[in-house]
Formats: C-alpha cells, sequence, structure tokens
C-alpha cells in the first residue's frame, strides 16, 4: 500500500487491476474555472448493492440526501459525480442535483431512481446545470476500465489523487477491491468534501457488506482530522458487483477476511487524506494506549489531534510534551495525570506525568525533522486502545484556508 | 470602560481608584529569563472572602489545588502570583507551590492556609524556588495602592497588561470592583493561562458573591476562545473587603447591580484577552439568537468561534458565510437549515439556509477591514440566545505558536 503514489504509481496500478463489471470516466464540463476535470461517472453492467456512511452535518447537501435515499434498493446502476460546485446552500439545489441524476438515467435508459450522486465544492453557488447536462454524453463516450481520470476529476484542491487497491482471497477466489478517494483537509479555498468510492467484486450479503463498512470507516475516516471541520457533502460509498462469484461472504463466514481487506484499502485513503491535508508537511499518528473504553480513548485521541497548539508545535518540530499533556486533562475523559505516559518518535517524555529523565530535547527535535510523527499515550487505567491520524498546522494552511474564495 | 487599554490609559485610571484595604506589589524576582516582572503579591489589610472559578482540565497545577481548598475559609491574607513558570507536571510541584505559600506566611506572620496562589508559564520546568523565596521580601517592601506593577507582574506573552475597573452605587455608598487579568490565548511559548483577580470592597453575602462570579464568569471568560485550549493552571478569584460599608448584597438585595457592575468588569477584560489572542488582527463577536435553549445557542456559538476555517476566513476578510453555515450544521444542535439568517457587519448574507439577495461580496470585504467583526446568526427555533467572542487565525499565529520554546 502505498501513501501518496504518485502518477507512475497510478499506471503501474491500472494494468494491474480491472473492475470487472464496472466502467469509469472524469471530463471537464466546465463547472471548474481552471479548465480541470470536474465530471465523473462510473456505469455498471448490471445493478449493483451499494452501502454508505454520510455526513452528520445537518446542513446536507442534496446530492447526500438523494443517494442515502436511492441505496436502499439494490438496483444502483451508475454514479455521477460534479466536482467544483457542492450544490448545497443555494436556490434550486435539490432540483438541480435531481435533474444530474435524470439526465444521466435518461442517456442510460434507466430509471433516474438508479442513480447515485455526489458533489463536491463552492458552497452556495448555483451550479451551472445545463454544462453538466452537455458533459454527460462526452463523459460516456469515454467509458473505459481504467479509473484514472474518474479519480482526476473527483478532487479540487487536492495535490493528488488518492487511490488504494487490495486484492484478498476467499476459497482460491480472488476478489477486489478498489477504493478512490478526494479530501484535503476542510479545505480550500472553500469547504470541500471527503467523498470516497469503494469498487469490488465481492459476492456479499448487504448486511454484512454494511456492517464491514460502518466498522472500517470509523477506524479510518473517523479516526483522522485535518481541522476538524466536516463538510455538509462528506460521503463514503461501496458498491459490489459480486462478479468475482466467491463463497458469498455474511456475517458469520469469511467476515473477517474481507473487513481486513476493506480496512486496507480504507486506511490507506484515510492516510494520503491526511498527508494532502492543506499545506500539512507532517503525518502525525496519534497511539492512545490503556485507556478504561475505546470510546475515552477515541476522545483523548482526537483531542490531541484536533489541538492547534499541538499542530503548530510539531510544525515548529518541538518536542512540545506539556501541550499534549494539557489536551489529554482536557479532553472530559476522567485519567491520572500521575499515570501517564508519553513517547515520541518512541523516546520517552514524559513518565507518571512528569517530564522523563530520558527527555532528549535537542535529539528528540531532529527526529521531528521527519515528514512521518509518531505520539504514543499511555493511560494505565484500562486496556482500550485507538489509532487516530491528523496533519501539523502550517502557515501554508493559514495562507492558503485565508485567501480570498475563488 | 476601555478595551486594550494603553499605559496612558493605565495611569489616569490609577490616580482614578484606590482599592481601600489592599496594597499591591510587582517585581522581578529571576523566574523569568528576561528580566521582566514575574512574582506578584497582594496583601490584604484584614483578612478577606474569596471566591473562585478553577480550570476544568483534570491535569491540575498544584496552585490551583492549594487555592481552590484555601478559599473555602474566609480568612485569606494575601494573593502570591509567580510568572513565567507554571509549576505543573514536574518533580515536586506541589512541594515547591507549598514553600512558595509558605514563605510569604512566614514574612507575613500567618498562616500559609490563608495564602492564595496562582502561576503561570511553561509546563515541566523546574521552578527556580529559591529565586522566588528570595523575591518575596524585596515585594514586600515595595507594596502600595497602585496595582500597575502587580498587573504587569502576572502576564506572561501579554502584548499589555488588562485592567478594568466600575464603581457602582448602592445605596448612596459607592462600592468599587477592579479586575486585573492575564492571558493572550493559550499561548506561546508554551501553554500559558488565563489569570483573572477581582478585588472589591464590596460587602456581601459570601454566597451572593459566589454565585454572581460564577454567573457573569459562564457569559464573560468561558464565553471566550482564542484557540480552544484550556489550561492546567487557570483562574479566576474574587476578594472581597466588605470595607465600602454598603447595604449587604444577598441573593435577593441588591444582587443583580452588583453581578451587573461584575459582569462590566469580568466581559471588558474577557474581551481584552481575545484581543491580545496570538496574532490577532481581529475580535470576533458572535451572537447566535433564537436558540431553543441557550445551551443550544452557546454550542452553534462556540462551534463558529473554534472553527479554524471561520477563523482563517475572517483573518484573509473574506465573508465566507459557507464556512459558517457549516459550522452551524456540524455543532449537533438540532436546526432548520431553512429557517437560519445571517448577518455579516449588519449585512444580511443567508436567508432561508441561502444566499441572501442582499449580498454583496465586494462591499463587504471593505467592511471586513474593521478590527472589529460581528457575526449575527438567527435560528428562528426558538428564544435563546448567546454572545461569543473569539479572535482570527492568523500567520503571526502559527509562527508564534510554532517557534521553538524559550
Amino acid at each position: 500500500m502505498v501513501v501518496g503514489r504518485n502518477i507512475k504509481n497510478v499506471v503501474e496500478l491500472v494494468n494491474k487491476m480491472k473492475m470487472n463489471g464496472v466502467k469509469f470516466s472524469g471530463i471537464f464540463c466546465g463547472v471548474k474555472k481552471n479548465g480541470k476535470k470536474d465530471l465523473a461517472i462510473a456505469v455498471f453492467d448490471e445493478p449493483v448493492m451499494v452501502a454508505g456512511v454520510f455526513t452528520k452535518n445537518l446542513v446536507q447537501a442534496p446530492s447526500v440526501k438523494i443517494t442515502k435515499k436511492r441505496i436502499i434498493k439494490n438496483d444502483i446502476k451508475a454514479l455521477i459525480v460534479v466536482s467544483g460546485n457542492a450544490c448545497v446552500c443555494v436556490k434550486d439545489d435539490e432540483k438541480d442535483a435531481k435533474k444530474v441524476t435524470e439526465e444521466l438515467a435518461k442517456k442510460l435508459k434507466v430509471k433516474s431512481d438508479s442513480i447515485a450522486h455526489a458533489a463536491t465544492g463552492v458552497i452556495g453557488v448555483k451550479l451551472p446545470i445545463e454544462k453538466v447536462i452537455d458533459g454527460i454524453p462526452k463523459a460516456l463516450e469515454n467509458l473505459k476500465d481504467d479509473f484514472v481520470d474518474f479519480a482526476k476529476a473527483i478532487t479540487t484542491t487536492d495535490a493528488f489523487e488518492k487511490i488504494s487497491e487490495k486484492t484478498i482471497t476467499i476459497k482460491n477466489k480472488k476478489v477486489n477491491i478498489l477504493g478512490i478517494a478526494k479530501g484535503a483537509g476542510m479545505i480550500a479555498p472553500n469547504l470541500a468534501t471527503m467523498l470516497v468510492f469503494i469498487f469490488t467484486d465481492a459476492k456479499i450479503k448487504k448486511i454484512a457488506m454494511k456492517r464491514a463498512l460502518k466498522e472500517c470507516v470509523e477506524d479510518s475516516f473517523n479516526s483522522i482530522s485535518v481541522d476538524g471541520d466536516m463538510s455538509t457533502n462528506d460521503m463514503v460509498l461501496i458498491f459490489s458487483t459480486g462478479k468475482a462469484n466467491n463463497d458469498e461472504i455474511t456475517e458469520s463466514d469469511h467476515y473477517e477476511e474481507f473487513k481486513k481487506g476493506l480496512f486496507d484499502v480504507c486506511i490507506s485513503l484515510a492516510k494520503q487524506i491526511v498527508k494532502d491535508g492543506e499545506g500539512a508537511t507532517k503525518v502525525i499518528t496519534i497511539k492512545v494506549d490503556g485507556a478504561k473504553t475505546k470510546k475515552d480513548a477515541e476522545k483523548i485521541a482526537r483531542t490531541i489531534a484536533t489541538s492547534q497548539l499541538v499542530k503548530t508545535a510539531f510544525f515548529g518540530e518541538d518536542p512540545n510534551w506539556g501541550r499534549i499533556m494539557a489536551a489529554i486533562g482536557r479532553s472530559n475523559v476522567k485519567i491520572e495525570p500521575k499515570k501517564i505516559k508519553i513517547f515520541i518518535q518512541d523516546k520517552k517524555v514524559v513518565e507518571n506525568g512528569v517530564e522523563s529523565s530520558d527527555f532528549n530535547e535537542e535529539y528528540l527535535k531532529k527526529l521531528l525533522k521527519s515528514s512521518e510523527v509518531c505520539i504514543n499515550v499511555e493511560l494505565h487505567m484500562g486496556k482500550a486502545k485507538k489509532l487516530f491520524y491528523t496533519s501539523d498546522l502550517t502557515l501554508d494552511y493559514v495562507k492558503i484556508n485565508s485567501s480570498y474564495r475563488t
């Protein structure tokens, strides 16, 4: 699994994996002002089963509402993604979003209820709907096995497209899982979004697929933070064609094997998103160990991960453990400060709640020049643990996010 | 009430108000490396009644624990504040903090239980206790009515000292309230702290004073955010000498008059702290109106106030209402997006959850050049409201907080 793969990697990957029964397309139709691809379509040979996880933001884009409803039935025939405009908080946003799916449905000669839809980009600006409608036939002409154009077309401020794949074997049958994501914090020049589309040829019971997705999202996409903001358009979807013809995966059969493969894909994409955090120079892995409950561990990890002071300290390559202690203390979890150990880059910096005698500031400053930072917190209150990923808070983050929206 | 008063203001103020029965001192004893004042003492002619509000961080400095306990009895004789070292998360921190109060008690010939104590500065570094001990006699020699040295000596990274005063009249008797604070975000070069000391000559029942303080803190110091971090050493104390000889204030008599005066002092100090937020260029006032409950209003106001994206947008003078809408949506409060109105600098930018037809981006950008920004959110869900204050997130914030701790 490569984090932050470059184009060369992607091309090699394309030569390796084909997702049987799915064709992809990505073109420029005119939503973005900079001429970059902004319309992505995936079409399935036969209706597929879909499970999804959606933003909890109460201000929700019509694309979220539409797709949430439509995937209940198992007859999704295509996915259409518009990037550059979130189509939310603007007059007629619901009408426009529906119209996009109706136009694709018409061309594919299917019911509009069988089209899933996602959108990402600027909030509160009217979607240039005619441009999208005109783009649909062009996108359909360009459908192919190769998913690189699709991956490019769903990005907005991303510095690179995000792809991850995994092949698992279930009783000698190969099962493919392909993940494509966009997201880079919550984001310049306006709110942007995390969109994740996972395609698999696994034969799997819907209830098992839903559960696996939910569990994997919890420990991957719900365990990252770039700036703590949550978009109106976030969406993670998994589409299964069933074409691998494997022994059917259920909650009791082959579940863990499938979930492990799915998790590998999810965690790779999640880390790619953190790596692409706006202006980020470092990926920070936070491991909290020895909590009473997983929820406690998660609360502490999230408080550290979203502390502006912790994030700026690591940008400055400063092993400032006092800020980590203070974040732990204010996370609303019952802890005993005197039991706490903290490690930075595997070096002990805090023991029994005070500075460790091993603490060597100059040496740690050198270790913190790495683009990968790890913070381990041991609470000694129980056995629960949590891994969480964040990025540093940099001058470029402020520059990007304070600049006038385009 | 002047926000961010300069030295000249302070001197004028000193000429105006004397707090009968209290003497102040502020000197340099050697805790700070830069030679600035770092030891502040206030001594009372007679034992005073004290109420306090303390940090909820579970990692608490010994000064917090000690003072919390001692103010239960009504015989506080003096307050000693060390700045430059928080005396927490370090070996023997409790012993050292107690020792500081014991030394002052010895010189004043009182019990050490009658000394209140606060500390602010770097975490996890041993307090140079001998320097503090040597400084105490020097500080006592310098006691005077003038509180400017005291105000200077409690600061750390503050750009200016924070003072506010108010005189109220209770049945023809003048009652003075003097507030002195330090704080500038949670802060470079390390964690720093909000310390607030309020002195009054009011004759007041303790239960009334406690309640008034709690209520005022809720709507002032608990309604500001610079970066959402909470210190291990935060403390707000009110000391009453009773020397005004007014009709005693109780929960049923003169309570509102006193509370109003106290609130004026608190809100002025709170705004001064926001104004002095690290690298801040703007004070942002957020008013949430029409919530079902005050708690709902507070949650939404706090989510907006701590959103990195909102704070960077205003640094960039960008009237980016989409980020405000998204913050409202993710604040875990049930709202109806289509009922929402948002005003920036009193201009309507959102109506019925979408961009208002009055929205004039170029004009608003000009209005946002002001150092005072106001955001009004109308939810139309009920009648509760909340005022909240924050600062913008700037390049200087990141520069200050990522620079190596000194």
